[in-house]
């Protein structure tokens, strides 16, 4: 367990961004450590979350979540240990996962965090595989993509952190998995580690033509986490009766305005209706909260037996988690990404 | 039951119609009636329904059932008469329903029809409140739309066949209901008569504003029949975890083109997204056959305790029916549409 450091690093959204974050939109600042008052834990950030959503975060737009106030500290998921504790179920040492933000250090009063005890043998997979990405990946390709065997399942991202247990998943339950990807290397990770039947990389200039060719039998779940090009693709390929579980559009989050016409809303309408599809949004802890259970000790046995396997991307201080996270809006990463804040 | 007549008129598709069909893209021929071979009967249509759907057979692009080639009878479910029969299971008299096409005649091998019996009280009903149209209404509101007691329920076209019967379920379910429709006196007939919440005039000038206020409480079901500006309106007054059943998008159907621009489709993808909305298209007989039984049962039980009121727009003869077919594209029946081929 490292010990506290007097200052707590913090990184507050500085300006809202207009199209793609910039540096200057994340400022560093530095604060003293926080002490705890009577029913609060004192908590010393060990690895964090860096996930597409938290672009939605720094918009003012309609979102599923309330925005982060300007000046405010950044949203993020975060694994922590216990540092000091005038809390009854927190005592020093003990690990927690919870949404604790981006810095050194936070107050808990237990509601924000889950106490994981005081050992922990992977404490970094509860942000990846055994966290929300797993999580989101587990219940919107079973419960709202609903895979059968023998049918042909399509996920993008196929190297990250959900779209790589989207297609394990769907291997498991005996379909046919095409996994999109951005250049060589991941693809061919996704198809030589990963296993998935084919990898697309839509960089090609023959994608659309690529990913036709994958999907013999045309698309019967496509698990929806990119939208934009790769999307059109995927259109004119499904299956009557597709299902697309939709868990995010990182191809649109820093659009500032819609594209040029024609207006294709009408064509997806009559796409839904001729095709008789499922299109469903969700929001893995608002909408399935009640099954993270059921789903951690499913995927702890498949991690454990070898069935799932995943990669983080882990990079080294909360100074470069900014840069770490634009670069994660542009496909930058490879695996889940997480910065070690400071050491185990 | 009506003498055979020595002749078989049929309308038949002439040419493909370029937008809204034209009297020119439909032909009445004249036939000799045919005679039933052994292991057929001959029907006489009494009641022809005509319904939007039709449209898409007429165009030879994709859609969920192959088109009607050019110069054969336009397809269309009717009631008929047996008047001969070399079929064990058909006798003269009994009444059957099915997809017979828009002609006087036509010969049946049993496949393709229902046999009712020789006694029928209402035959007409089975081609609307009891039919297709009650049929989808029941199975696209309460199987995918799912109402909840208190929640909003909103339909357009609410005084058609199809949009009467879901705001009507939905009243019995609890629901509050608001209409949508073409006129005044289609609004007060869906207020006054079939005792919806409230029904809005989609030609009003601020029917936007207008439909807002009917819905304070935001939009849980829209139960998408219409598409276009109706679907435009709908959009911003959806509520987290609403669902569109779509069964039906008239306002599109004689578009010959996508609408200009900007491309709204990325945003209807935020909007599934961020409101974690289900859409699902579905085609009645495809996707519910197996449980027309127990629709029909329930509907007719509540028809008969006045619980469900319905209204017929019933045109006399079947020259009339391509006219009557180009105005109901453009909303000008009042009720279920059906022609009287010839009396019953």
């Amino acid at each position: 367990m490292s010990q506290p450091s007097p200052h707590n690093r913090r990184i507050v959204l500085a300006s809202r961004p207009h199209g793609e974050p910039t540096a200057e939109n994340l400022r560093l600042e530095t604060a003293e450590v926080p002490q705890p008052a009577a029913g609060q834990a004192l908590l010393r950030t060990v690895y964090l979350s860096l996930d597409p959503y938290m672009r939605g975060r720094m918009s003012d737009a309609p979102s599923y979540a309330p925005p982060v106030a300007v000046g405010d500290v950044m949203v993020a998921g975060a694994v922590s240990r216990v540092v000091a504790s005038q809390h009854p179920d927190f005592t020093p040492g003990d690990w927690v996962v919870g949404n604790t933000g981006w810095q050194d250090y936070s107050l808990t009063d237990g509601s924000n965090v889950r106490n994981l005890g005081a050992q922990l043998k992977h404490p970094s997979r509860l942000l990846g595989v055994l966290g929300m990405p797993g999580f989101t990946a587990y219940m919107g390709l079973l419960d709202i993509g609903q895979p059968q065997p023998g049918e042909t399942v399509v996920v993008a991202a196929a190297s990250g952190a959900v779209g790589s247990v989207v297609g394990q998943v769907a291997k498991l339950k005996g379909c046919r998995v095409v996994g999109i990807a951005g250049g060589a290397e991941k693809c061919r990770y996704v198809r030589e580690e990963l296993q998935f039947d084919e990898c697309i990389d839509h960089r090609a200039a023959d994608f659309v033509s690529q990913l036709a060719q994958a999907c013999p039998d045309g698309i019967d779940v496509y698990f929806e986490n990119v939208g934009g090009a790769v999307f059109d693709a995927i259109m004119p390929l499904l299956n009557a009766k597709a299902r697309i579980p939709v868990c995010g559009i990182i191809a649109q989050y820093n659009a500032t305005a819609l594209p040029d016409g024609p207006d294709r809303l009408p064509a997806l309408q009559a796409l839904i209706l001729r095709k008789r599809i499922r299109m469903q949004g969700f929001i893995i802890f608002d909408d399935y909260a009640p099954r993270f259970g059921e789903f951690l000790q499913q995927m702890e046995t498949w991690v454990d037996q070898g069935h799932i396997k995943f990669r983080e991307d882990v990079i080294d201080g909360l100074e470069n988690a900014p840069q770490a996270f634009i670069g994660l809006l542009k496909g930058k990463n490879f695996g889940k990404l997480i910065v070690r804040v400071t050491a185990e």
